[in-house]
């Protein structure tokens, strides 16, 4: 039985409240692990009419979960307004985020999903962070770059090797070391955090028909294929460079586990193509479980009842199960 | 009325003469309209049992095609043997294309729908164009680079405004003139091929969330912005640049008739991920209508009855609506 998952609010103006509540509402019918809600609880009660149970300890939650949603408060002044971003909650976004960060890093707390914050917001009040991997990975005394990113979806997991960066520069910045420290985190990832004992990653070309041997590009030749041999050499089960136009649809996903993508829309078409509102984000390589709803704080709808919850669902049974594995595993 | 369609059957070896005989077995649970065969006749016997009736006239094809599958026979001697391509056989699939297309250019043929060739042994035999289309729009006296390839699904249109180009170079072939081209060519191809009024074209950007404006790369704002703007201003619906991570599920295809893409994969990968098998690809800006099978000539499972026919059947079906629609249009 693990602890409760801390699951940080995010921006209160965004729809993070609302998706939060709306997950806990649906506990019984989806099955949920115990979780509390870490932020301003203001901004809850601002969009949602259910119970509330404050709390001012991790442990509390187990018990008040079967009857309210629990809220580990964390205010930081100012008015909140559904759909109204400011630094106020950009703060209080922050600070909700390093709490639940630090409940899971010390114990208390069995993982961690992260709602969806704004980085404009938030750079205003000095956050340095390309975004909230990187804030959490720092937290756990790892490296950003080591922490990796992967988009999980019910028929479809895709890492993005390369990520917001401007795509003329993709091609500059793939090399064989960073293709191959990638896979690694992603095999270890999918071992440990889905149960996956053999893993299969299938790599996708950068060019269109992954090159043609070389007479549509040459990144293929240069750093994909070189990086799979040396995962075969290490014994991880790494197929391709693929066309990727080939890699997605029904019948090719089912002969890997895991697709490696060369830039971000590479990995995040396909998946928000088939999954658009249950896609999850988890960061492999940390040693806690982290996980987030593949969406932003969607401003433009906040405080109207029309935000889905599926996502952040999916992204509580995720993390539940992932840190169970782990803790059955000793991990 | 219109005259049956004249459909080539690309690489004597591959699963091109394979399908089309599929097709015409399945002409009538697939309500397909009259068509013939152009290639060599050998090439559908090797592959399948079914009846063949040789025509020397396209006139003749539509009192045999209930009964038989018509065949235009174009021979350039050499064995047959599927899955082994040779020059011979490069040599009949492009004299068959030839055929079907001036065929159809001259009218006795209602449109053409390609079958699949190999490139690398058409260029052993000299051809030197990129590809079908290209041979096909000079055939029709209009330069390759204002045919417009268009994929077409059951329930997605993309135009990759960029096409077999190593990926690194993209950005550095964008422009606000070959968005806008590519965009009236599409919008017009919408009209007279699908019978849409008022075509809803939506950009994708070519970044990671389009840009975030110029944070991650500029290409959103030098080039498809200003092109969306003069497209506008002509009275097209134009809209975008969205991420492209969030154009493809099936709310969003809901809210335009054709995605215009930056690149090949950007089009393909949300294309071939949705319709695998169903994917027609129709070429924009002739003055006939032409369409393919959006898959190559699979010579790996050529002879084998294995292949599928389901997109030949949707290429031969495009081409008859738009042949009918141009024709009741006068176009």
């Amino acid at each position: 039985m693990i602890a409760p998952l801390a699951v940080s609010m995010g921006d209160p103006a965004g729809i993070g409240p609302e998706v939060i509540a709306k997950a806990w509402a649906a506990r019984d019918a989806e099955g949920l692990a115990p979780f509390f809600a870490v932020g301003d609880a203001r901004a809850i009660s601002a969009v949602w009419s259910g119970p509330v149970a404050r709390i001012s300890d991790p442990a509390e939650a187990g018990a008040a979960f079967s009857r309210a949603l629990p809220v580990l408060n964390v205010e930081d002044g100012g008015e909140i307004t559904p759909g109204r971003p400011d630094v106020d909650g950009a703060r209080c976004a922050l600070h909700a985020l390093e709490m639940a960060a630090g409940l899971t890093r010390s114990g208390p707390a069995g993982a961690l999903v992260t709602g969806p914050v704004s980085k404009a917001q938030l750079y205003q009040i000095g956050f340095s962070y390309p975004g909230q991997t990187e804030f959490v990975a720092e937290r756990c005394g790892i490296a950003g770059e080591n922490a990796v990113m992967m988009l999980a979806g019910p028929t479809l997991r895709v890492v993005p090797i390369t990520t917001h960066v401007p795509l003329a520069s993709v091609s500059g910045l793939l090399s064989v070391e960073l293709i191959v420290a990638k896979a690694r985190a992603t095999a270890r990832g999918l071992m440990r955090n889905f149960g996956i004992l053999m893993p299969r990653l299938a790599f996708a070309g950068f060019n269109p028909h992954a090159g043609e041997s070389g007479a549509i590009g040459r990144e293929e030749i240069d750093f994909i294929i070189p990086a799979i041999e040396i995962l075969r050499e290490e014994g991880i089960e790494a197929t391709g460079p693929f066309a990727a136009d080939t890699m997605f649809h029904e019948r090719a996903r089912a002969t890997y586990d895991a697709a490696l993508c060369c830039y971000h829309d590479q990995a995040l078409v396909p998946l928000k193509t088939l999954h658009f509102d249950e896609g999850v984000n988890i960061t492999l390589g940390l040693p806690i479980v982290r996980t987030s709803p593949d969406h932003g704080t969607a401003f433009g709808i906040a405080g109207q009842d029309r935000a889905e919850p599926g996502a952040t669902i999916a992204a509580i049974r995720l993390a539940a199960s992932a840190a169970e594995r782990r803790a059955a595993a000793g991990a």
